[in-house]
């Protein structure tokens, strides 16, 4: 789809083509839908991107608490969503070994314990090794840090959905 | 449940039991867990609200844009949230007379070409009649008076899920 074609959406196509373009927010393409007519697949991404930093601490937290554990029970019952399924599986973190599978799920607890979310990444940036690595690093970090960490994650989780859906115009590839 | 309990809740369960108190946008509730403790069920209906209130004017629209439409093809084809599905069925939407479904159908395209996002009306308070009868004067508002009273049904719609799932506490009914 061509930004051309985006721009002609009624609020209910676009919200069924980028409701979960930020996992299980539909109301923030719902929200961007108010900004619409985009010049560029650029600058539809970044409307979600100031929406996303336009609310309140809280409403970031909100987001991050949207999200399902990696490697956690949303993948082992198969209630993933699908974007969440194809991400998780592409970093493999649908084969892990028994040994990396006890450490995420330590982890995630510890992290959540700490920080009152889950824990967050682009797992198509990274693979399982990095992915527990960085988890492991980042439940070290303090609060606001890591909640400023995590939305970063979002949106660039956000971006590489929204570039799957519409495709650069010329001008961006220029 | 009592406030009590809700304050021990984790985000997950947390967000399992009140992600529908706001149709279809469970962030806010996610959201509204960072507020915890509540010191009553009025504290928790607050906190809803008052996340509602802080969201920039395209959130507020968003969260419209994330409810059915009203005797809609979610109830006609059996998509609605339970809670939607009993809130309609309650006001006699399931069993509208042709004459009142046309008139419904008619109104509810008039109202989301005018503002871009659709009726929302606590159905529970209201029977067909009424709802018919709103319907019809609200399409003649203007668009930020529709936000405005349309975000207020919200509330309202929120405030008896709320109240479906938390009882009062006894400093409450005094």
């Amino acid at each position: 789809m061509d930004i051309g074609t985006v721009n002609t959406l009624s609020y209910e196509d676009f919200g069924n083509i980028f409701g979960n373009v930020v996992e299980k927010c539909p109301i923030i393409a719902a929200a961007v839908w108010s900004s619409r007519p985009f010049a560029s697949l650029s600058a539809l991404e970044a409307a979600f991107s100031e929406f996303i930093d336009a609310l309140p601490e809280s409403g970031k937290e909100g987001i991050l608490r949207c999200h399902p554990d990696l490697a956690g029970r949303d993948l082992q019952r198969g209630t993933l969503t699908k974007e969440s399924l194809e991400e998780q599986e592409g970093a493999g973190l649908d084969a892990l070994e028994s040994a990396e599978a006890s450490s995420m799920a330590r982890l995630n607890e510890q992290y959540k314990e700490r920080f009152g979310f889950p824990f967050v990444i682009c797992a198509r940036m990274n693979d399982k090794k990095n992915i527990l690595r960085q988890l492991s690093e980042r439940c070290q970090h303090e609060g606001t840090v890591e909640r400023a960490h995590g939305i970063e994650e979002v949106k660039k989780i956000g971006r590489l959905r929204l570039q799957g859906l519409v495709c650069h115009d010329t001008q961006n590839k220029l």
